[in-house]
């Protein structure tokens, strides 16, 4: 295992900032487990340019995302690659990050913490304000498809101390949030801590 | 069936607009079959308000639409309602529009049509020459997932005259791409014309 050069605690419900330089390689890790974490990466040279989802699936026709695949963006270029899985493997590429809006819908009242506020915020303390809203790459977050194409939301599977790993093919700013749903039963109820580590060069 | 009120033809590989007022419908038809077609709604009062492929997943828990249900915004209010369904019922919500760089990574050298530049013209018309570019609804495309998360790329089943009826829950702009593709078979490698129709008041 790489030694670790840079090492970031996310605190449960927060949203932190990376700057991954290309070839470089960074862990989110599940401190407690059973917790998501949002990850978005945007080319750091211009931020309109994000890891997408949509291009992504369309890029290594699945669904999900593999261990040796690219992740594309919105230009269709690679920006991450996985790298390596210490988790039990389930990570969604289909749902937004949850927002404001998510949470009303779900009868609460009032604020509640998210990971868009937490990605807006992220990126306004590296000065940018106005961003567009990619949907994340949900690492740990169980979202079993059934054959009729219908999703479950299930808790995420992930014990303390397990990880993916990914590497920057384009030199990036990401951005995890420690995912701060507590209704829909992704983090079992209970959002807990993630952390990111900027892995030494091998 | 409703009378129709506006009937625009689009030509084979080119995209039109539409205004659709708050609870009116539209009905898009493939006139020769075989047809795909990017479909994109946008709030007509705000068009940073759009419809998302990922915020409706995450809404109506599937990975593709069915009648009776609605699509909803990046801000999770329903902004269409599938209303009528005359194809073999293969739309699909995973798949980002084509755009040059799609065609570039499957060989193209100069430029092809797209589904995204016809997005940015059709909305360049009326005067939003800066969107966000939505991952589109695709009706009539064939996408087939199966049980391992693989996409398939199947040609699209619909017959001339089949079509997909839409009904506007907030007054949006619509647009339609006739999709391009012609080197991935989604389109039977023939690209053919669509029509878009804002039926008449019920």
């Amino acid at each position: 295992m790489p030694d670790t050069a840079e090492r970031i605690v996310i605190p449960a419900r927060e949203g932190r900032s990376l700057h991954v330089p290309a070839g470089r390689s960074f862990r989110v890790t599940d401190r407690e487990g059973g917790q998501v974490g949002d990850l978005f990466a945007f080319n750091a040279e211009d931020v309109s340019e994000y890891a997408s989802a949509e291009h992504t699936r369309a890029f290594v026709d699945r669904l999900f995302p593999r261990i040796g695949e690219p992740f594309v963006t919105n230009r269709r270029r690679p920006i991450l690659e996985f790298e390596r899985d210490e988790s039990p493997g389930h990570h969604d590429m289909l749902c937004a990050a949850c927002d404001p809006e998510r949470f009303w819908g779900l009868g609460v009242e009032g604020w509640h913490a998210s990971c868009e506020e937490n990605l807006r915020k992220a990126m306004g303390e590296l000065g940018h304000e106005d961003i567009e809203v990619p949907q994340p790459i949900n690492l740990f977050m169980n979202i079993p498809v059934a054959p009729d194409g219908s999703l479950g939301w299930e808790p995420a599977e992930t014990k303390p101390g397990d990880g993916a790993t990914l590497r920057a093919v384009l030199d990036c700013i990401v951005v995890v949030s420690a995912c701060p749903q507590d209704i829909v039963p992704i983090n079992g109820c209970n959002p807990t801590s993630l952390e990111i580590e900027l892995l030494a060069p091998n």
